[in-house]
């Protein structure tokens, strides 16, 4: 992982679209854990796939993901968010999602482009397939009696773009 | 909710195929939270619906799920289960798993059915339909910025069985 040379706790809020103080209040003595989650979720992000072929372009994100939350401290760092979200009541529950939204608006766009070019049906609704890809993936990171594997990803995405019948 | 008249610590760590000991561990003061876990979501899974409609039962379960999640205390419960269990390393991690597992077991009973019955195709991997039905809902549970309703769960069965294509 690379170190947080620019990383600063303002960032961090600006992105969360939070107050300083509740960055704080959320991590009070945890600055590496809000540091690792800047660099490990938001920043893979800003790479856009467009191949034009989206199975390829879902299978490639959701496999980057996967390794990403599995062979580096993200799993850790994202489950722990999530975790702690969870006896945090009120306001400061939205903050994991904040800080994984811009990965899942990558998402949505790369889905809205194909139904755009007619490769997935133009009824689909892009968040419920992030759930159905991302978010499978996440249950697996959080209930962790079944191994999250590359197969396990390609085999999300063949589900649904196939169908099971 | 029904009345926890039956409940035992004992019954939890059986169940859990843990010792009364980690249970302990796991909720030092939380007794009710356990009993609540255990009554919300293991007991509805005791009824096996079996329509001969694999879309139907499907659609009745996560539904239900659903609702128990959003309409009872138990959204709360498995919430905060499923929390606590990303800061406790080790052994305790599993824990949520087992407690979930008679549900999950459930779901696969359907769709393994529904594939014998060649209603789904024969290669279908069970858990991961499961991943994309309640791992679904249950991100939606944990990462709480869009609605878990009911037309959400239809969506995630719609688009499996359909295909997105």
């Amino acid at each position: 992982m690379t170190s947080g040379a620019g990383f600063t706790i303002e960032k961090v809020a600006a992105l969360a679209e939070a107050s300083r103080m509740t960055i704080y209040k959320w991590w009070p003595s945890k600055g590496t854990l809000a540091q690792g989650g800047y660099f490990t979720v938001v920043a893979p992000t800003l790479a856009v796939p467009d191949t034009g072929d989206i199975v390829a372009d879902l299978t490639d994100q959701l496999v980057a993901f996967v390794h990403l939350v599995r062979d580096t401290s993200a799993g850790r760092v994202i489950s722990q968010l999530i975790g702690q979200a969870q006896t945090r009541p009120g306001a400061g529950r939205g903050l994991p999602g904040a800080l994984l939204c811009p990965r899942r608006a990558l998402a949505v766009e790369i889905l809205t482009r194909a139904m755009a070019r007619e490769q997935l049906r133009s009824d689909v609704d892009p968040e419920s397939v992030v759930g159905q890809l991302w978010g499978a993936c996440y249950h697996r990171l959080l209930i962790a009696d079944l191994p999250l594997t590359e197969d396990f990803a390609r085999t999300l995405v063949d589900n649904l773009v196939r169908g099971l019948r």
